[in-house]
């Protein structure tokens, strides 16, 4: 009851099989370890830093294996908007409406997540301070849904790096529901490149940092392989290490609990 | 014909009246010193910090008034686009499309803007490096339209402040003819109050600059009444200053190409 | 034995009933926690921002105190040294010299630390990686002093502000032990005005996530009176505040060890 | 008369010749378009990353060197100081009295060089803002000491860059007459390896601008063989293509001055 949330999945719904193989996975882990858990998959990705990325299998479908999961698992599930028109489609598969960091100032898309009623979680920009994060959660308030999440995913530190700011929890904290992605705060966008790299290997650093300054819940992007998975292979963590890793963050969260 | 070109004109279309009278002074200045001109407004404010800041007069309302300024006054037109489905509409109007920084990396809006055939203008994003934005031209130019600029207005540093990196110019010069925002370059976000402020005295002191290390455009919001303008009032220069400003640039680009 | 220990006390040697004063308390603390305890204090204050800042009580003074600090209580001292000729004179009186960050790249000064055989601590420049502390470290290790720690106190973001980048510390315990400086961290520099300011609610939050994330040892200035020190009163720890702080620290240390 | 000055010669003095080699090149350069010139030498290079980097050839042969330099070619000198006591050695055998960037905190180093009398030229601190400034000048002045200068050599973005805010040439021109420095000011400090690199493709670009936005002075560092020199090769001008970029500034500055 007193735990923190999880909201975790793959970067993108690449099929039915991949979404469900690792969303019984988590779900396994969280049910014994009792952190409420929300499966996470993008139906398509938008902001790709080159043409040639992969941008997803087709919004109906995936949107469909999201619904699936579901069902199937009892379990909420969110998704990433990119354009007014994505809201009221998502919505009708979807628990929480995502609006990613760089469109987290276009209020006619924060307002159309809004007037869905779904849960909004508010990405705070790699380019915005946590105390402007205010702003954005009042745009969904000012249309009656008080169901706002922010998550943080680290602010831009020169043109190749992000830092995580942990000053920004408890100031966000007095926003909304805050959640810390510990896994793209870790990109280095290796901007020359057009590929995003990233340092996995420091997942559990910022996780522990997380847990022990009071965050309400904790993003992460996982995979059975990330080297072949279709998108930020670079950043997510590996399924098999995910059992560890929550239940170290359970034990520091039991800890803060009690002090 | 080696003199740069400007974009310039209110931040918004704030109606018919302001519009022309802005245009009619700059083109007034335009001809004289003989800079190729293109007229700038926005049609609506997508992107506003807080939910109660002004957003516009109505789209196809301030897209037509591009249009009779275009026509009154025989220049091009440039209005920036915040969906997909606002490219084929304001291609209708304007000349050139924009696409803001937030959204440069939405390959979806770029593709759109790119598929009208108009020139496209794409703001490098404030959390982005200068190599970065070759990628976003070649969003561009996969799709047959080989008419892309390239504006730069600034880098994020801090939270409460952009700096122009001027290293990249001639490293966006390769990419695309590069333009310097030498207003909104300006902004010191106060993200707390979400009100952006700025420091209109040094817009000549960013533009020469860009003139010295060869911006081949230069973008400016102006009005006759900055503070009383709708929108972006503490970062637009005060008409009355336009023709010193340009006249002293003009100057600095004669001797910059003499070199 | 497996706990962090602790570096505190005041910013600057002010007197020796005060010092006295603050170590009692202090070591009462500490002790109770068992918390291995060095105190800490400045026998000068070589780099205010303005000239008419307090500077000191005299060199020679100011470290008698620490030396008598060192026997009343049976506690290991530290104190920050600035040019050459400090080294040995404080060696004479202090079982740490500290090497303030401005000053971390001056090979003679790290040099002549190493050479009085005593523990050297290397703060990390505020404009330096933590890789970089590498080469920092292999200066003292090439005199023959292993008895190096590393003290993270911020990297500068922007102008006015500061981010604690906790990749930084399993990076730096790479090289060295690992010592998280709480409250310079949290500076803020007014630098038109020439008084920094700070966040000291903060202390709790950064120095939570520095246990969490498995530093070795923590740096805390601290008073009994902020406000009417001599220096850096924005940022010191209130002393009243100190147990409560240390008694969460060793709990959450607690439950890090046995993950 | 209303020309720029320069400061330029090489990182360290290696030796006689190549000072005397240099300064010959420099001083037929800068007589030819009247460009006041200040010949600039390391005496010892003391903030070296690694400790065995190239730290010089002996004080007071270098020191010597300078003295030769001056009084072979009828110029003024400059050279940096580390520690209180360079100040009144260096001054009896050069001119201006640098203050490097790391140290222009340093109250005691500042009005050690203050108090010889001679010109003083203040680094801004890569960690530190335009504004800020003023409190070093004001060190130098309260000493009785009106000779101050300031040099700009770029500011922090990021663990591996530096940038030129450009903002803060007439800021710091209400404090003293302000230079920029072209060499040090492209930096990008790979930390890792302890060995800065560079973008010296940019110098003109940065000077250019520097400028145009009506800098007093421009500092370069330059060498006829800077893959061979014996620091900051990296970074350094090739000396055969100094006077084409002096000669392009001139004109810039030509007609900056007649706006």
């Amino acid at each position: 009851s007193k735990n923190f949330f999880l909201l975790a999945g793959p970067c993108a719904i690449e099929g039915e099989e991949m979404a469900l193989r690792i969303a019984e996975k988590i779900v396994g882990i969280t049910n014994k370890l009792e952190i409420p858990y929300i499966f996470k998959g993008s139906f398509k990705k938008a902001n790709r830093s080159r043409i040639d990325s992969f941008t997803g299998i087709g919004d109906e479908k995936a949107l469909k294996i999201l619904k699936k999961v579901s069902e199937t698992f009892d379990v909420p599930t969110v998704t990433d908007i990119h354009e007014v028109s994505d809201a009221a489609m998502a919505a009708q598969f979807v628990d929480v409406l995502q609006i990613p960091a760089f469109l987290v100032r276009q209020t006619d898309l924060v307002v159309a997540a809004a007037e869905t009623g779904k849960v909004v979680n508010l990405k705070k920009g790699q380019f915005m301070s946590p105390e402007s994060m205010k702003h954005a959660v009042t745009k969904v308030t000012d249309c009656n849904n008080n169901q706002v999440l922010i998550t943080d995913r680290g602010t831009m530190f020169g043109y190749q790096d992000m830092i995580v700011d942990f000053r920004g929890i408890p100031t966000m904290k007095q926003f909304a529901p805050t959640v810390l992605d510990v896994t793209h705060s870790l990109q280095q966008p290796n901007q020359s490149a057009g590929v995003t790299g990233g340092r996995p290997e420091m997942i559990s650093t910022i996780a522990r940092a997380g847990i022990a300054v009071g965050v309400d819940g904790i993003f992460i992007e996982t995979h059975f392989d990330p080297k072949n998975a279709k998108s930020d292979g670079a950043n997510m963590l590996d399924l098999s290490l995910l059992e560890k890793l929550l239940t170290d963050l359970v034990a520091i969260r039991k800890t803060v609990n009690a002090l």
